[in-house]
């Protein structure tokens, strides 16, 4: 078991309320463990530093307002994260690279009042691993169709709800079929994201010398009931500045196999390079996909 | 806050360990509590009997294998809700009406052994006013086509995990615009389920003397990525005995406004009369409605 620090947010305590991970600390009835009826973020700190912050805090608040669940503001998580952060190199060590999850829940029933914590700890092997070596994904039907979010809004889509029974599910059957993660698509065939992910293709064009003359950084429309990426916003920006062009969807499984390269990304496990969707390679030509990753990868790892 | 009687199901301990669910009794890292990871089964016990147990105890088993989450078996859950009520009689009251909640997390990260409990607490006050006075409900879209819990398995439709939070948002949605619970639709029009029901109808033919000459209950089709309800088996096997015609859907929201009783059953709620749909009456006889409902809540109150 990975040591976990934790620090609850409490009102009696503006800098949080530390208290042993490994021991019990939820109730039986809080309705995050019951009804998986809360939001949550996670968040990667490197050398110290919390990266996105900012955009992390902003997208658990809009979150918890599709829940209709009262949070605490930004100051009182960012104390907490402090908190957290100290403690951490107090017990467990430094902060080269940390995962920082946040979480609320609902609470206790007949309370009315949100649990909410901080949780540190160390992030899983595989991630590096998979950033260096790219990943299998199959594409799996998510049953909505990419015009739901806006329909149905008791659906959640675009919340991070701690209802991600479906998610891991996805990841298990990838897992039970050879492959590392999964792509969501809609039931009218656009593609969506990943279970824990933001899906980013590359078109480039060279010229005769084989040099680089457009590069083109494409997600899929943010209006299709995907959860808004803070990676892929940061890298977008970051992107941008440095002279590649901008797309956004639909999508279509088609336009991924016509890509240069394809991308799972996320806080934690960062610029992740897909090798082949459903068993089919991504991409033609290597050489030019490593460069854009790693081009890609320098950006990204700029980003505060 | 509801008194709750808690009992964890514990290889060292046959019986369960009672525990006070009034301190904290789960880890932070509880997949239950992060992820929404896990199934669970709510039961009703009156005047001592823990009603339709082996249906429950097979359902869970089932959502379980869906989720690929190893859980005790049924004798080690018959134990722990024997100490449950045992202790909920010392310590609370008699049991006329007690809410039983099952509940299996994947367990605490990293640890991969599922966290299982028993909680046994009064029911809410407001099922039985519902079940008097009737409800009004919206008809909401679930997203989902009927077809797809067979086309896309790692959507667990079928299974009743822990990732509710679509269920609560809609009801969340329903009381905001007036109603008191929601029917789901698919995407493609059919009548599937409430959040925490199954939907009945019922149509009678009666003569010119206004007898009923022929009584048919009928539910929407159960392959259509709707839980199987334990309390509709149970109804269904009691109504046919009785004399009932039984059918299955497909059904669509027209054929709820064409019946002459519709309602939304469930093992705690029981037989609940829907009043108004989209704030339209349903059916155009009530004195025949009542006489419906009398009987087939007759026929429920006598089911083990």
């Amino acid at each position: 078991m990975t040591q976990t620090v934790l620090v609850f947010l409490d009102r009696a305590l503006p800098d949080g309320r530390i208290e042993d991970a490994a021991k019990p600390q939820l109730f039986a009835t809080d309705l995050g463990a019951t009804r998986g009826d809360g939001v949550f973020e996670t968040l990667l700190v490197l050398d110290g530093h919390v990266r996105k912050l900012p955009a992390h805090l902003s997208r658990m608040q809009h979150s918890a307002q599709v829940l209709e669940l009262e949070v605490p503001g930004h100051e009182a998580w960012e104390r907490a994260i402090v908190t957290a952060l100290d403690e951490y190199q107090r017990v467990v060590g430094p902060l080269t690279e940390v995962v920082v999850k946040l979480v609320a829940t609902r609470g206790v029933e007949g309370v009315h009042e949100a649990t909410c914590w901080v949780a540190a700890s160390a992030p899983a092997p595989a991630a590096k691993r998979q950033r260096e070596e790219g990943i299998d994904v199959l594409l799996l039907d998510r049953g909505y169709d990419s015009d739901v979010a806006e329909r149905a809004p008791w659906l959640l889509l675009g919340a991070k709800t701690l209802s991600y029974a479906v998610n891991m599910a996805a990841l298990r059957h990838a897992h039970a079929h050879g492959a590392d993660d999964v792509i969501f698509t809609s039931s009218d065939g656009q593609v969506l994201e990943g279970p824990t992910s933001t899906v980013l293709l590359a078109h480039a064009d060279t010229d005769d010398a084989g040099h680089v003359t457009l590069k083109r950084l494409v997600t899929p429309r943010l209006d299709s009931g995907i959860l808004p990426g803070t990676s892929q916003g940061a890298l977008f920006a970051a992107a941008k500045e440095a002279g590649w062009e901008l797309g956004y969807g639909p999508l279509e499984p088609e336009d991924l196999f016509d890509a240069e390269a394809v991308w799972l990304i996320s806080s934690v496990r960062l610029l992740t390079p897909v090798n082949r969707i459903d068993g089919k390679a991504v991409g033609t030509d290597p050489a030019l996909a490593r460069a854009l990753t790693e081009e890609l990868s320098a950006l990204f790892d700029k980003i505060a």
